[in-house]
């Protein structure tokens, strides 16, 4: 990834959230082995859930895709926490949890909005593997919870901010 | 892992299927830092869902763990399309999603159609460490996710195994 | 991770249990490229499961949350069975499935139990990214489920660690 992910995310009227804090005992993401693992991000505006609710019944699917969509925002900010983003060159893996009716059956298409965000941002280099799983709940009655797995450069030299 | 993994698949009566189209905006693995993180299967017959329903209600146990096994074996067409198998040196972790009837808590035996094909094609280093679940519902409603990580051999120089 | 790690469990009166035998057709854990993938745990006592039922239902959160912990020292066996724990220098990666009642949204609490084990044992390096998941069921009706991600010293000569 070049220094053009800044402008990019301008580009595309996105600014990185700041890093909720942790809901529990454990850290937003973790640097490790040339990978950086992020915490479930649920959708948190103004230190809030932004919504609550199961998808295909209380909240709607397309709701549900622009929850995903913040979710991985708020992803990408975890992960600039411990790697600058300019340091991401693969996004690796991404599960997404959707708090489901028990007749709902379209989870791939609320991950979509997790998933497009992540190639919006990156590019080629955002596509990743991805499980979507319907559950039952999810803490705090979120609709959906998405983590991600990135790899960085292992140089650990990255490359100049604009920002 | 050789060369011999074509062969054991042979002798298996097993052929590798085409990669199924991903669901949504993802790709079916990436291979990063060593590893091949592959997107979470279903199982496919012709382009279509091989089953719907869940496990311990519509769906029988038995049958369920044959769709695990067919899971895996379009985890690793996956695989083959990032890393040839023969450059696997470990089948490293399985997460197998069952949708459940809510009093049905078989999931493990389920899940071992996807280890067992696992360790039937690599032998010893077939074998992994799995978490199985149950849950409400899966995307398509289909009775069975499966998604593994392997690693691979970093020189793509696959060294002999006695299997 | 120092050597210290042994006497910190002892300071915590915590013994690490025998490595509980598979319920399927996997492995307690793997080393892998320098991290090790532990199996899904569920609380096990002289080789039955502890408890079951759902949480907020059958079992209580408070109780749940000693399950998890319980669920973390099982793997902590598991990952000493691959890789001495004192070659641990990082936790990496928990997932806490709990098995829910429909309405129950505090699973990060339960989850909590597993997570603040792991920064008793191993302080700062214990600090881990976390998913907190609520699902409808779980393998032999257990209330809950942990799986660690771990990384381990590659050269097996741990470097000291200020916690």
């Amino acid at each position: 990834m070049s220094v053009d992910v800044r402008r990019r995310l301008a580009e595309l009227g996105l600014r990185l959230p700041e890093v909720s804090p942790p809901k529990g005992a454990y850290v937003p993401a973790v640097l490790s082995g040339g990978f950086v693992f992020v915490a479930g991000q649920i959708p948190m505006t103004d230190g809030e859930l932004t919504q609550t609710g199961r998808v295909g019944a209380e909240v709607a699917p397309a709701r549900a895709k622009e929850l995903s969509r913040q979710c991985a925002l708020a992803a990408l900010a975890a992960v600039d926490s411990v790697a600058p983003l300019e340091t991401v060159v693969r996004v690796v893996k991404v599960v997404g949890y959707v708090a489901s009716a028990p007749d709902f059956t379209q989870q791939a298409g609320v991950v979509d909005g997790a998933s497009e965000l992540l190639v919006d941002v990156f590019g080629e280099a955002g596509r990743h593997a991805r499980s979507a799983v319907g559950v039952g709940i999810l803490p705090l009655n979120t609709p959906v919870e998405v983590e991600i797995v990135v790899q960085v450069s292992q140089t650990r030299r990255p490359s100049p901010v604009v920002s």
